[in-house]
């Protein structure tokens, strides 16, 4: 067989998964929390269920929830997104992300992906022909080098992906980050595909600046979003996606065929949920509580950090225990500690040559100490 | 914006379901039952989300719905598929057929499809720079010409694409049907894409010709089918691909970054109900008692029919009424007598010239009778 993606092999969160449960492995790898998220809404899908909305959602998805998300991102953000024409419900985020690619790349289009990047979106390029023209993030807070960025666009560059906050480093966009891409890209029809996954999950104060924040980004802009990681339920995969109506429109033409439609039940449950809860805006506190938790009890470590800025992502660096590659690392953490984590490089370039694995602190602080407990033994 | 997708509009299921909503018409068009699930499987998605298999499932789906997959495809069709390396669940059989032509189709590759079609096929393959290679079925039963077939194929063929029970026109493959079309692939490396939604949905007796019985098909196939249109959940968008090794392992590549995985709670309801439901096989006899009481009670009106022999439509032949057009008819029939069905020309070739409106008759007697009511009056 004749593969499309031949250097593509499964991911990384399937192989260490696996390998996690394998060694019985304390899993701080793959992103998702290992409590339970609100009874309240896990009650509203048995209600949905039992109301039967059984059958087909509306392709872009139920109005409600589509209505909830418009006001709430008009609130936070201050930019209102037409329900009818502007928001489609997706069957999770990784699904948004591939429809916005699948909608407008064609094979020879260049597309600006900062490294290290989630491991979904170049495999999701290549299988449309475009040509993934990486940047690296520099210093230890993982910034946009401006002159880097500049000069990785050229005429082919039809899309832009940025994540903030950003998996998995935990690093922010800041507004000034925002004005200087709005800088970079005025006067061009590049588009903007803003991955804001962990909007909800930022730290220490400090506001997420959404594309939809910028006039000028958002009228460009595809912003993808997820429902799962804001309420704890990463396993429904739901997710959202807004954009301005033009490229709304190419989305959802991809949208219908690809999926048709999302999860009925369970987006009935999410609308009557966000009636009543703003549950969002406490998610950084709750988070933050964690990560510090999480820092706290490996700061005699011998692992080096800075403390992440947002997702629920904990960089470690290893740099001073020893210096195999992070893939023999992650193994060996997994095979002879019983540590499960994810090493960077799969999100990296292969001229990567760092020392840092990527720990989920989205658990009970009893796994939190578990895991810290082998991390200062090492 | 450049479009990828110039000729896409939206889908015509999106467009007369919300013509239908409107005005309040019976709605005959999208394919989904008027009639709740089996309160059981919707107590089994209860239990799994109280029992919090509320993160992600495996990527390639839950491994006890894998499983129970595997072994009803052997019970019913005598071939094994390896749960391990052969299954993967999807978000709806729409998206393991996105998938499995994402997986596969290269610009310039050609794809043969008969028409009528489904219409998320074509769009799909255009996605990928593939080409749609039509192929008219014939006659009142839609049978295959095999020497226009035959002339279809070339040295670029990548994919044929069949569909058996067939949506929109109710026919169905024997396996006579697939002998030939195993000897038109024999020698070739074509691929063979099988829409298999509507397998338990076949009548009169007659088995379901699973391209998974002959070995020969099977080795070359994807199959797709769907637990939506099996277990009237149509809204939860669940289904599932199975193919040889080698292919699913390509098909995988894709599924991971297109969704990651699917819904966990409803697959492990599912899995949980298919232990102790083969209600899978009474589903035939359910539709077709639906069938025949519909045809029944239109059986002194001005329309032409030929039963369905599977799935759950039923064609009407209207030309002795007008000759409008039937897209013209269809929204006619909407506004002025309040019944919804669906233009068989959108599933057609630019030269259709038949007058056939697609009805769903997965509905209540109580609902067949208020559409048998419009019928025999027109
Ligand atoms: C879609 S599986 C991965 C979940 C996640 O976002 C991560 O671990 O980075
Ligand atoms: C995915 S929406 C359409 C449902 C269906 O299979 C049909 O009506 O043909």
């Amino acid at each position: 067989i004749d593969s499309k993606l031949p250097k593509v092999g499964t991911t990384i969160f399937t192989v260490i998964g696996q390998l996690a449960q394998q060694h019985n492995a304390i899993n701080l790898s793959q992103g998702f929390p290992n409590f339970s998220p609100d009874s309240k809404l896990l009650a509203l899908v048995n209600k949905a269920l039992v109301a039967d909305h059984n059958q087909y959602a509306p392709m872009q998805g139920a109005m409600g929830l589509r209505e909830t998300i418009s006001e709430k991102t008009e609130n936070l953000y201050g930019r209102y997104y037409d329900p009818g024409s502007e928001i489609t419900i997706t069957a999770g985020a990784t699904q948004a992300i591939f429809t916005a690619i699948a909608a407008f790349i064609k094979p020879g289009d260049e597309v600006v992906v900062l490294k290290p990047a989630y491991d979904c979106y170049e495999p999701s390029i290549e299988l449309f022909g475009g040509v993934v023209v990486p940047v690296q993030l520099e210093g230890p807070d993982f910034k946009v080098n401006w002159d880097v960025f500049k000069a990785a666009i050229t005429q082919k560059t039809k899309i832009v992906i940025i994540n903030t906050p950003h998996n998995p480093t935990g690093s922010i966009w800041s507004a000034s980050d925002m004005l200087r891409l709005q800088s970079v890209l005025e006067g061009t029809s590049i588009l903007l595909l803003s991955d804001e996954v962990y909007e909800h999950i930022i730290f220490d104060g400090v506001p997420h600046e959404s594309v939809s924040k910028f006039p000028d980004l958002a009228s460009r802009s595809l912003i993808c979003s997820s429902f799962g990681k804001t309420f704890h339920v990463t396993g429904w995969k739901m997710g959202y996606c807004i954009a301005p109506k033009e490229l709304m429109k190419e989305f959802q033409k991809v949208h219908q065929f690809n999926v048709f439609s999302v999860n009925h039940p369970a987006q009935i449950a999410l609308q009557d949920y966000l009636k009543h809860s703003e549950h969002y805006l406490e998610l950084g506190a709750f988070y933050q509580k964690k990560r510090d938790y999480f820092l706290a009890a490996i700061q005699n470590s011998r692992f080096g950090m800075h403390p992440s800025q947002g997702t629920y992502f904990q960089l470690l660096d290893y740099s001073t225990i020893t210096d195999k590659k992070d893939t023999d690392f992650a193994e060996r953490l997994i095979k002879e500690f019983g540590l499960a984590s994810i090493p960077v490089s799969v999100f990296c370039t292969e001229d990567y040559d760092q020392r840092l694995l990527r720990f989920c602190f989205a658990k009970t602080e009893e796994v939190l100490d578990q895991a810290a407990e082998i991390l200062n033994r090492i």
